[in-house]
Formats: C-alpha cells, sequence, structure tokens
C-alpha cells in the first residue's frame, strides 16, 4: 500500500481531555476515529490489525473444535425476558419496538441467542460437546465510554458457547479454552495472567478473566507474590492477618468529636491508629437500609458484600434513605441502631478490640466499642478488600496489587440459560437432561487497544509483527529524484511479489514528516532508501523496537527482510 | 468437519407457508435458522457459505483499490439530520435514544457516516480519488420481510463509497466498479446481468442494478432482445409504438355504460380494443389530487411519474380524496374536469385518436375523444411501463420481460452528500470544491439465496464450488465396519492435508439418510466410500450436478480430486 494513498491522516495534535496512551496513539496513528462517544469507526490501518486479531481468534477457536456461526444484532426481547435479564439488567441493554410493535434489544452478549438455537438442534446426548462462536458487533449502552477503544458502547467480540451432558464434561472442556485463550494473547504479543473472577450477570460458578497488566488499567488484579494464586479484586480474598488484642477490655465510653466524620479524621483525634476503629457504611437495595461495618482500615468489596447478601442490586445509602431510618451519617453505631436495620459484619471486626465506633449522635463516637459485648450482627462474612502486603489465601505470602485491562472472560455457566430456556436432551436411557453450558469472550478493539498500553513508547505504537497493520514500512527519502524512485518501486514490487506486507511512503514529504509517522505508525521493520543509504551500499534496516540500524545490499534485502520476518515470527507462535 | 459433530440438522419437513426454494433449502440444508421475522442466525455450513462470498467480494474490492474500513452500526441521529434523511426515511430507519436521552439510529446504509469520516480527513485534491468499503452489518426494518435471505431486516452488506475531484473522475472510475461486480458474480458461480435503474432515497444521478434473473425474483427487468438494453422496470422505457389513426375524427359523443368500470369492460361492451380507451388514474401527493391520463393498454410505472412530477410522494387517491374534489372514480374523464386539478399525461395518449374516455358521470362514457381537440393537459410524459414486445429504446427492436432478485446496486451520487455535509477538499489554486461520490452496495446474504435459486434441483441445492461450505462431500455408508471406516478416515486424512475442504459423513446412518443428506447440502464433488465402491476397485466419485458415477482406485483419488477441483474452479475465475 502506497502512504500517499492511504486513507486516515496521522495527527501531530489531539484535544488534551484524552488520557490513554491507547486512545492518544490509535487516533494520532490515523487507525480510528471517534464518531460519538464510545462508538468508533476503523480507519484502513486499524482495520488490519482488528482483522490479523480475528484471524488468530479464529484458528485458536477451530483448534478446539469451535464451529463458528452468526448470530443477528436485534434480538426479540421475549428470549431475554425468559432468562428475566431483561428485568435484571439496566439501560447498558439497548431496547427499542419495531415498526410492528414487537420490543427488540440490541445483542449486548448472546447467551439467549445461542441457547434458542441449540434447542432447536439439539436432541441426543450423541450430538454433545459442541462450542460455537461468533465474531459479532456487539452493543452495550455503558455509562461512561472511556478511553479510546477500552470502554465502547459498539464493539467486536469473539463470544463462545460450548454445550455439555454434565459438569465433568465441561470440566475437562474449560482447561482447553482456557489455554487457547493463553495462546491468542501470546500470539498477539500481550503479556496477559488469567485471574479468578465474579461471573457477574452471567450467572454461573467458576469463571477466569484475561488481564494485561498495565498501569492504566481499570481493574485491579491482586497477585501472590510467590504462588499462583490471582484474582480480579471484584473476587479476590486473603488470608486472616496478623493481629493484637489488648489484655483488658474498656468499659464504652462517649467521647466529643465536633466536626471529625472520617476515619482518618477521628482516629487522628483520638490518637488511635485506623485499625483500632470500627467503620460503618449504609448500603440500600432501593427498599432497606443494610449496616454495613467493618475494621476501619479496610474497604468493602461491594461485589462480594452482593454476593453474600444475594442482592443483585446494592448502592451506597443516600442521605434521605439514612434519615428515614434515623441514622446520622459519620457518627453511625453499630450500638442501639434502630432495630429494623439488618447489620451484616466482616470478619475483620474480629480482629482487635476495645475499637473507636459511632455513637449515633453528631459530634461524638464512642470508645472501648468491643464484639460481641456491646453489638450483635445478623451475618458476619468476607468482603474486605485485600491491600498490598495481605496475606495470600492460598500460602499466605504478601500479595501484590497491579492494574489490568480486562481481555476475557471464560465462564462455567452451569445449567442457568437451560434452565431457564428448557435446553434438554436425552440421554442413552431416553431421559431428558439440561445442557451443562460455558461461554467465553473476547472483545477484539479492547485486545488493540492493550497491545498499545504494553507496546508503545514517546514517538509512537510498537506493534507486535503477528497484529501490526503491516510487516514492512519502506521509505523512499527523495522520490522527486528518479533512481531513488525507480530503486525504491523495485524492492516495494520484490516484496510484494514475496507476499510481504509493506506500507510505501512514496510522498513528497520531508525526512522529519516520513520518520515520525513511520514511528507513530509502528510497524515493525523500517527499510529507508536515501541518497545516504545508497552512498553506504543499500537499504537501512532498522526495528521499530530498537535504534540499531544496518545497512543492507540492495540485491540481498528481499531475502533478509523474508529472514528477519521469520526470526520475528517465533514470538508469536 | 466430520458431519456426526456439525452443528445444524437437516430437515425433511418445513411449515407450508414457505414459498421461495432458497428459503426452504437454504433452511432444509441446515444452513440458516430463523430468529425473528426477516432476521436470521447463520449455522456453520451457512456461514462458510457467506465467508467463501465475502473474500470474493473482498478480493475484487481490492482490486479496484479499495480500502476496507469498519463503521459503526449505532450512529448519532444528527448525522442523519445533516442530509435529512432522517426525516424522509419511513420506519424502515430504526430509531432509539441512548441512555443520555441523545437520539441515535441503526445504520441502513452509511453515506452520513462515511461522508462524516472523510471531511475529517480530506482537504486536498492530492488526496483524491479513494474509495472505502466495509462489509458489515446493516438494520432496516422493512414493512415485509419475506422469502428468508431475500428480504431480511438484519443483514450483512458490502458498502462501498468512493471519493472524486469532479464527475470525470468518478465517471472514469465508476466502470471499474461495474466490472469489479460483474466479477463477483461470475466468481459466485451466478448469472447476473446489470440493468439501468431508479437511484431513488440515494440520490444521485446514474444507477445500474445488477439482476439475477430468477423466476421467483420479486423485480422485473426489461432487457431487449437484441441489443445490450437493460432496466429495471422502475426506470425502464420503450421506443414509440407503431400505431393508427382513424382518418377522420369523430364527434365526442356521451354513451350510455352502466355498470360498466374497467377498462376491459368498457373496451368490451363499445366494441373497441383497450388501445382505443383512455384510462384515467388518480393519485395524490397528501394535498392534491393529480389526474394522470394513459392509453387504455398501458399502466402507469409510479416511480417514472414522481420523477416527472418530482413529488417524493405519491400514492393512488383515495376514495375520500376524490370525493373532496368532486371526482366520479371509474368514469373520470380529462373533459370538464374541475379546475383545480392538474391533467398529467403519459405521451401514449398521442397515439391513436377518437378515443373512449370517463365522462365525469356515473355509467357515462364519452366516444370520439382527441387529443389535444378536446382536453388539455398541464404536462405531457413518458411514465407507461413496457410491455413484452415493445420497441427497445436504443434499437427498436422487441423487449423482454423477465423476474430477477436484485443482488447489488451502483449509484453515482454526486455531490448529494457533500453538499449537505460540506465536504470539500482545495484544487491546486486554492479553491474549495465539492467532492464527487458514487456508492456500490451488495448484500451478502441474498446473493447466497440468488445462489440457491439459479442452482438447485428438487433434491436439494447444486453449490457452485466457488462458495460451496465444502469442496467434497465424504459419505462412508457403513462406518460400523472397520475395514471401510478405515479407509474413509484415511482419505479424510489425506484430502485434508491438501488443503481440500471435506465434509465427512461418518454417522451411523442409513445410505438413504446419507444420499438424502448430501443432494439436499449441495457440496460439488460426492466421494462414497461403501463394500459396492470397494468391490468395483476403489471410490465412487459423483458431481452433485449431475448423475455420472465413476469409480476411482483408492490410490489415485486424492490426485483425481485435486485435478477436478482445478478443473471446476475454472469456472469461477
Amino acid at each position: 500500500m502506497r502512504l500517499s494513498r492511504l486513507f486516515g491522516n496521522t495527527l501531530r495534535e489531539l484535544p488534551s481531555d484524552i488520557q490513554l496512551e491507547s486512545h492518544k496513539l490509535l487516533l494520532r496513528a490515523g487507525m480510528i476515529r471517534q464518531l460519538a462517544s464510545g462508538v468508533y469507526s476503523y480507519l484502513p490501518l486499524g482495520f488490519r490489525v482488528l482483522k490479523k486479531i480475528e484471524a488468530i481468534i479464529r484458528e485458536e477457536m477451530n483448534k478446539i473444535d469451535g464451529q463458528e456461526i452468526l448470530m443477528p444484532v436485534i434480538i426479540p426481547a421475549d428470549l431475554w425476558k425468559e432468562t428475566n435479564r431483561y428485568y435484571e439488567i439496566g439501560p447498558e441493554l439497548v431496547r427499542f419496538k419495531d415498526r410492528t410493535g414487537r420490543e427488540m434489544v440490541l445483542g449486548m452478549t448472546h447467551e439467549e441467542v445461542v441457547t434458542d438455537l441449540a434447542r432447536g438442534e439439539l436432541f441426543s446426548y450423541k450430538q454433545l460437546p459442541f462450542m460455537l462462536y461468533q465474531i459479532q458487533t456487539k452493543i452495550r449502552d455503558e455509562p461512561r465510554p472511556r478511553g479510546g477503544l477500552i470502554r465502547v458502547r459498539e464493539f467486536i467480540m469473539k463470544d463462545a458457547y460450548s454445550f455439555h451432558r454434565d459438569f465433568e464434561d465441561l470440566d475437562s472442556y474449560y482447561p482447553k479454552v482456557y489455554q487457547a485463550y493463553e495462546n491468542i494473547f501470546r500470539r498477539c504479543g500481550l503479556k496477559a495472567i488469567a485471574v479468578e473472577a465474579d461471573p457477574g450477570m452471567m450467572g454461573g460458578s467458576v469463571s477466569h478473566e484475561f488481564m494485561a497488566l498495565v498501569p492504566s488499567g481499570e481493574d485491579t488484579v491482586v497477585k501472590c507474590s510467590h504462588c499462583d494464586y490471582a484474582a480480579n479484586m471484584e473476587s479476590a480474598s486473603f488470608g486472616e492477618i496478623e493481629y493484637e488484642l489488648d489484655d483488658k477490655l474498656q468499659e464504652v465510653k462517649k467521647v466529643q468529636t465536633i466536626g471529625k466524620k472520617t476515619i482518618e479524621e477521628v482516629a487522628n483525634f483520638l490518637g488511635v491508629p485506623p485499625s483500632k476503629t470500627l467503620k460503618a457504611v449504609f448500603y440500600s437495595n432501593g427498599k432497606d437500609v443494610i449496616f454495613v461495618i467493618i475494621r476501619g482500615d479496610f474497604e468493602v468489596n461491594l461485589t462480594k458484600l452482593m454476593n453474600l447478601l444475594k442482592e443483585p442490586e446494592l448502592h451506597l445509602a443516600t442521605e434521605d434513605e439514612l434519615k428515614r431510618v434515623g441514622i446520622v451519617a459519620g457518627f453511625a453505631s453499630p450500638i442501639d441502631l434502630p432495630e429494623n436495620i439488618k447489620i451484616v459484619a466482616d470478619r475483620s471486626i474480629k480482629w482487635g478490640n476495645n475499637f473507636v465506633a459511632g455513637a449515633n449522635e453528631v459530634d461524638y463516637h464512642l470508645t472501648g466499642v468491643n464484639y460481641p459485648r456491646d453489638f450483635k450482627v445478623d451475618i458476619i462474612g468476607d468482603f474486605a478488600k485485600p491491600r498490598e502486603g495481605d496475606p495470600c489465601p492460598k500460602c499466605g505470602k504478601p500479595l501484590k496489587i497491579f492494574k489490568g485491562i480486562e481481555l476475557g472472560h471464560i465462564f462455567k455457566l452451569g445449567t442457568k440459560y437451560s434452565d431457564a430456556m428448557n435446553l434438554e436432551y436425552q440421554d442413552e436411557e431416553g431421559k431428558k437432561c439440561k445442557v451443562v453450558m460455558g461461554c467465553y469472550g473476547i472483545g477484539l478493539g479492547r485486545l488493540m487497544a492493550a497491545v498499545v498500553e504494553q507496546f508503545h513508547d514517546k514517538d509512537g505504537i510498537i506493534w507486535p509483527l503477528s497484529i501490526a497493520p503491516y510487516q514492512v514500512h519502506l521509505i523512499c527519502l527523495t522520490p522527486k529524484d528518479n533512481k531513488l524512485a525507480d530503486i525504491s518501486e523495485k524492492i516495494y514490487q520484490q516484496l510484494t511479489n514475496e507476499d510481504i506486507e509493506v506500507l510505501y511512503d512514496d510522498r513528497n514529504e520531508g525526512a522529519g514528516v516520513k520518520f515520525k509517522d513511520a514511528d507513530l505508525i509502528g510497524i515493525p521493520i523500517r527499510l529507508v532508501i536515501s541518497y545516504k543509504s545508497i552512498a553506504k551500499g543499500g537499504v537501512e534496516f532498522k526495528l521499530r523496537e530498537n535504534k540499531k540500524i544496518e545497512i543492507i545490499e540492495l540485491d540481498k534485502i528481499v531475502e533478509f527482510v523474508k529472514e528477519r520476518i521469520k526470526e520475528l515470527s517465533i514470538n508469536y507462535q
């Protein structure tokens, strides 16, 4: 492809509110353009990257016996009502009525459709197991689209669904998908790790997320410094920490704490560490207010709390909701709480004694508060977020905390969808049994952005060879000179004839512009033909990933490039 | 692929309301499944056909310098308001509000988005021309989805858009697309012809439709029996026909015609041919009633009439609308018509004299009506539909009429979108000029269905090799016999190792079921391994398209198949 004909400009300037490097670089390199908040077009260069990622994913899915299909974007709402997700999911699910008044939704995921498809075809155990997948457009009206391709409202997703006669069969298939996912990320050049995750709205039991660890990630990953334990913060746990108990239990005493509301303020004012305080946090399910108590130096993991309480929806209680039940925010106490309020405690309230807690009265706190002497709780559980250094739940060694981007998510769904939608097969004895399912997703655009987050420098993107838009960026420095143009043209043709993908900068632009664009676009191999290179005996060869320049003779350059491509490819097999 | 593992069953029975053969066969062969009216999933076999069509289209688009991109399904309504199509297009355009209340539409075509994209990148004449295309999901809420993949509400479309500095450049590019389209259809095995067409809602001047001629088509094609003239009925014309004039003009005479309303009834009753009558047809634009007059043996082409009158919307006037302006339906006359009604005549009223026309009075007609002696018209034009045998507008030889399926449509858009959305470039002198555009679409699913319409017999589909889901259908007749199974398995592996695509029927089913399924699925080459074939010395080789069976020795079969594939491929190059 001649750069002079390529659609999509490189940009030197961008609006200053763009934060993420991948967002900046994909825009600046002319790979994507925003159409609306969280809605992007892929320009030719970006589209080539997307297609290469797609090809890798397709290969790996086919290797584990995936059968590719294509399901629609527009889906009758009735199917989503069968599983109740029509009601459970909020405005992320786009709803509309068709011209006949029928309620429709835009597919944000396809469990319902694929289950419906399967129940139309499946009758015998002999047909099981099978796996179906598609690479298709999803619509999810995210509340806060951000970061370019990281969190969008329309995206291309590979979603796969496997169907099994029992959990044992799912258990034996699941590791194959896990391996395929590792292959996909490795072949795309990504450094990714798998972590335990919460199944969330998908339902099911076991699930794993694949994470690219990058400082800009919006997800938090908890990883053991020694063993293989790794989990998304949402589902992470940690072992019991060390703690000391005062020898003697104090009496409860009310102390004045004028204007001190936060844990830090109260602890400082009273001269105790935050670990000697109890923090009260109020949640509401829209109906009831729930009093949650946790040791002052921990934070509540909302997902784990929701799972513990089996509440599908919890939010921080509003001031109105608190007033209605007679609670004083900032000074709330587990002692003498109104009777109709459920008290839920994290196990950390047992890690200490003689705590400071609220007094249920403005500008007062209590000291010497002890559980269970002074207050009762309805439920005690484990929903504190682990902190850097807390003990690993598996081996006890210190945990580390990283930021990451979620690349993919695999789930053991179990029978959630086959129960709801009556997906059955007949076993050998003619007995009807529910199908056991797994589902497996990867967002292609986010994967692309994550690669850029991991592989860039101040000048631009550094594409892994396997998914680079082109393999070679050929620059003719002075194309107005016929001799240089002829040489470049010839090398362009020779490389292209060998099926090497070349982006050929044939533009009448200065050397500065051409080198800047080459660095920005980030194609792995750069060739430069200039007066200087010819004087030195040939073509300048340079990899995007380092600064080393070699001069290769003109009649050896094609073989040399082929050889280097072969070498580089090894990293992505 | 082993048929025993393939997802998607063949069906022997279907609901009786399914009319089109392609609809029946694609369902019965397990290629597609309906999710909702006009909304389909592609099962693995159908998806493979779709992908092969996609690959052919992509190759041909790349050959004419197309650059592949991907634009979104969800589009801000504002863009569609810029061109006014938001208001002009009815409920086919799906509209919804996103969670922030912003009006969005689902893309049914992408002129607005691509024009917006181009205006962000384009500044200089040096960047022109270029062509962008995508292969992407479109949503169009059709009033009457029908015929399986023929008329759907969600479909995969290849839409391409070209950008030019002037009409001359568009004129020189347009034939390349035309040729690419002919290549695409030929390579997919389709017999298709290009016809002149009306640009409709796309706007612009010249446009061509590519039609697959099949008796089940819902479009009508007018084609010269001698020269290359061909047009969609909507935009077809014809030359002046031969006619005779009576020597003497009669006087206008009122005759009683009790109960005779249609042209046939009146003509029969008065003993004249329909060509000696004038037919009155009333249209309304919602405001005014328009009196349209045409010779009694012709029909009005509404599209041409609308174009002649520059009326974007015309419908047959209702009885209420007629009464309101004082007209008697069935007896309306151009003579003494109320003054406020516009009279529009087809040129055919000049092809004869002494006509019978309405008398504007129930149960009466006039004879001896002559134009222009007896009535005036406001506009006279050419909007009669050609009939079989009418003269070709180019060469005068008889026209023929066919039914067809529209496969693709190419348009010279001109500056319609660049005017509305201000897409400009600077020319050599720094002058701002509007970009001239073309747009070019193909529906992939409809193409697939059209192939099935053209290539099937009573037993099933007969896929052209180029887009067949697999190249070879290998049947092992008695897989329970280890020897036969081993031979089959070996041949399956050998063929697969040679990159030949094999669907391998390894099921424990009877010969009848296996042969029926093979015919239904329609893969071009069938190989059968059975006791009989082995006894005869090898493998049965048969093409789906004929009945001839050959026995090929086991150790020659792979070479033989390769050779036959090479031969068959020649038809699709």
